[in-house]
């Protein structure tokens, strides 16, 4: 690789908040960005048409989708096997494992992101798992990134030649969606572009009441912000 | 659980010689046998055929079929953007990477079994690597199979819960390709029904000169006995 050309990154990007703000970092830091989405019979696939339009917006390098069939394990709200749950207040989305998480979804991911960066000669990936993500959701606790590294730099022709060494990035690690909104709004972002509904409307539009919609509101408020998906109904 | 219900595991098959083994070796311990396949757009989609007949004929549970798309990176002689090397001497099978690297492969194929183990309530994992395998492809060497199991229970529901703690069982990890046809002998696995080759005709007949091909006629040389997929020819 000659000098001047930049480190490639592996961005995984669903569209939504985080993963936006984790590819805007990611650019940010200097990073050539090669993003990865997923079609994986989520209800929502609304959201790849927002990873594609964020991807362009951020000037991404590349953006694939690979298609992956998780309803065949089925057991997740999110794939369309149990009803997305509404209206909730925030400590109940916290108390145990939430129906919208899809088994060893991060894990599926992130092994795809390690294909991915082994074609493309990247040595860094990017995932925009969060705080208030952890609370619920095993496979976003920085004990399971931190392993998940450990397996990749073992797994991988580039780790045993000892070519490269992989990197899991969680920019987000530490930040509420406050803060998310507030570092996306100051890497300039187009929010407008991105997509964080669990169950939206045909048209695309935001349902308001599933848990995503409610963490998005209340950290939009808390940035004394307001949310330009909405504004746009 | 009930006392007297047999612990479920995961087995992964693809139909070959070392799968079907592992599986058989699985069902011998007394588990309850869920077989997890892949299509993944691999040339030898008649393994896919392979591994259904096998599970049906060793008592399997389950069988199931997850497609998932491996050639949106592209890279491997076995998704079809590479020739298969025919011919070759064990040597030069042994010396780097082989082009039949699919990146990440048993990093994605262990992932979906994890998935599919947290949601049958499984915590044991069978898959047929062994130190033939692990002389190429980094994915099969048993630092990864242990980083994968101890990233497995960090990333899980079941791991976070401590309801159970996963285990990924390589009871071919060992054995070079005689003892694996000896074993499948002595356990009964029907032979004739496995697939080896990496890029067979369209009747699905082996090529007999690709590695599998070269690999597998060397083991049942070695254990003494006849290959029923050539006599069947």
């Amino acid at each position: 690789m000659e000098t001047n050309t930049p480190r490639r990154a592996i961005c995984l990007l669903s569209g939504g908040l985080d993963s936006s703000t984790s590819l805007a970092i990611a650019k940010q830091q200097g990073y050539a960005c090669y993003c990865l989405a997923f079609d994986y019979g989520q209800r929502h696939v609304v959201e790849l048409n927002s990873a594609r339009k964020v991807a362009a917006a951020l000037g991404a390098e590349e953006f694939r989708v690979a298609k992956i069939d998780l309803r065949v394990f089925g057991g997740s709200a999110l794939t369309g096997e149990m009803d997305v749950p509404k209206d909730r207040a925030e400590h109940e989305m916290g108390a145990g494992i939430p129906v919208t998480y899809v088994p060893a979804r991060n894990t599926i991911f992130l092994a795809f992101a390690l294909a991915y960066a082994e074609v493309s000669g990247a040595a860094d990936i990017f995932i925009g798992v969060n705080s208030i993500d952890y609370s619920g959701y095993p496979d976003c606790r920085p004990e399971f990134i931190a392993a998940f590294e450990n397996m990749a730099n073992l797994a991988t022709k580039a780790g045993v030649e000892g070519t490269s060494k992989f990197h899991i990035h969680t920019p987000l690690s530490k930040m509420n969606k406050a803060d998310i909104v507030r570092a996306a709004a100051s890497l300039g972002v187009d929010l407008s572009l991105t997509h964080s509904c669990y169950d939206p409307g045909d048209d695309g539009a935001p349902c308001g009441s599933c848990d995503a919609c409610i963490l998005r509101a209340k950290g939009f408020e808390e940035a004394g912000l307001a949310d330009p998906v909405l504004n746009r109904k």
